[in-house]
């Protein structure tokens, strides 16, 4: 069985196409950039945001490496920026709630910058379209922004969004979850 | 996204191949029998519990319209009977929790033999192996089984075991869930 991280991409792969706009709401050390990246192709867009410079120029190292840099609009700002988020269908936006492995503890993920982003993310996705939250828990605060996250979740309409939870239960390190929405029709706009 | 039946089917088909042993815990109306036996090929098995026998006809029925009864072992039995369950090694175990569609609503499974028999496949599931329980909610008696097996899956050993749980969380009107636990290391003994 897969773990969380595993699966939000396997769930990303099935509904990201080349052409695609993706959102990495949560750049970090780049994984998931590069990942939206090879996905969309050379004609799709990827917008990568961090708030910390650090991880967007690690992000930048990576995807030169990879020779992807042209794809990928890296924000170095806010994911609750709403101003810039691309105005496109979004096919595909990943989250990485918590904070930056190797990097600076104290600055993680808050739950109201966190919520404001992920509205911005659910108004724009297309339909058939998936955002991915692998959300950590182990540090302080982590409880309290799965909750605010998890009560924006569930309360999606059901005839508009479908909400999924994966998560593995019998652990007692307080392991990563998963919680998937997919937006089922058409955008009322 | 897959609703949980369809991904328990999807998990099962990832580790069961020709020649394996597989139980289908509660075989209703056949769907998950015939689902296994497809998978296990003619040189592996089927044991398929139901203490209705109206289940168990239904299901003879189904096997041998696609010629593979030859496959199957029939029980009209509770799955708790440890004495009726195969004594090899186990590859996967299906659980539908609820009750029969179309048939009786007042026979449903229920939690205490519900958690026998998951103590009886849980022992006797091989490295690898997987078990599912779709379980249903929405009937009397339905919130009680699934905390007794929720309970019971929780406890077991992180090290020997993984337990996913993967369910929409913005529903209202109390879809199934899935449980699904893989054994990780060798058996002890």
């Amino acid at each position: 069985m897969k773990k969380p991280l595993l699966f939000a991409k396997e769930l990303v792969r099935e509904v990201l196409t080349p052409g695609d706009i993706a959102v990495d709401a949560t750049c970090g050390n780049g994984h998931d950039t590069l990942f939206l990246a090879e996905l969309v192709g050379p004609e799709g867009k990827v917008f990568a945001f961090d708030i910390q410079q650090e991880a967007i120029l690690s992000t930048q190292k990576k995807l030169e490496a990879a020779q992807l840099s042209e794809r990928v609009e890296l924000l170095n700002t806010s994911h609750a920026n709403e101003a810039f988020w691309p105005p496109a269908p979004l096919q595909a936006v990943m989250f990485n709630l918590g904070y930056l492995p190797g990097g600076d503890h104290e600055v993680i993920t808050q739950p109201k910058s966190t919520v404001a982003a992920l509205q911005i993310a659910v108004t724009r996705l297309q339909p058939g379209g998936i955002i991915t939250l692998v959300v950590y828990t182990g540090h302080d605060g982590g409880e309290e922004e799965l909750e605010a996250v998890r009560n924006f979740c569930t309360k999606l309409p059901q005839k508009e969004y479908a909400v999924l939870e994966y998560k593995f239960i019998n652990q007692i390190n307080r392991p990563p979850l998963l919680l998937a929405i997919q937006r089922l029709t058409k955008p009322t706009k």
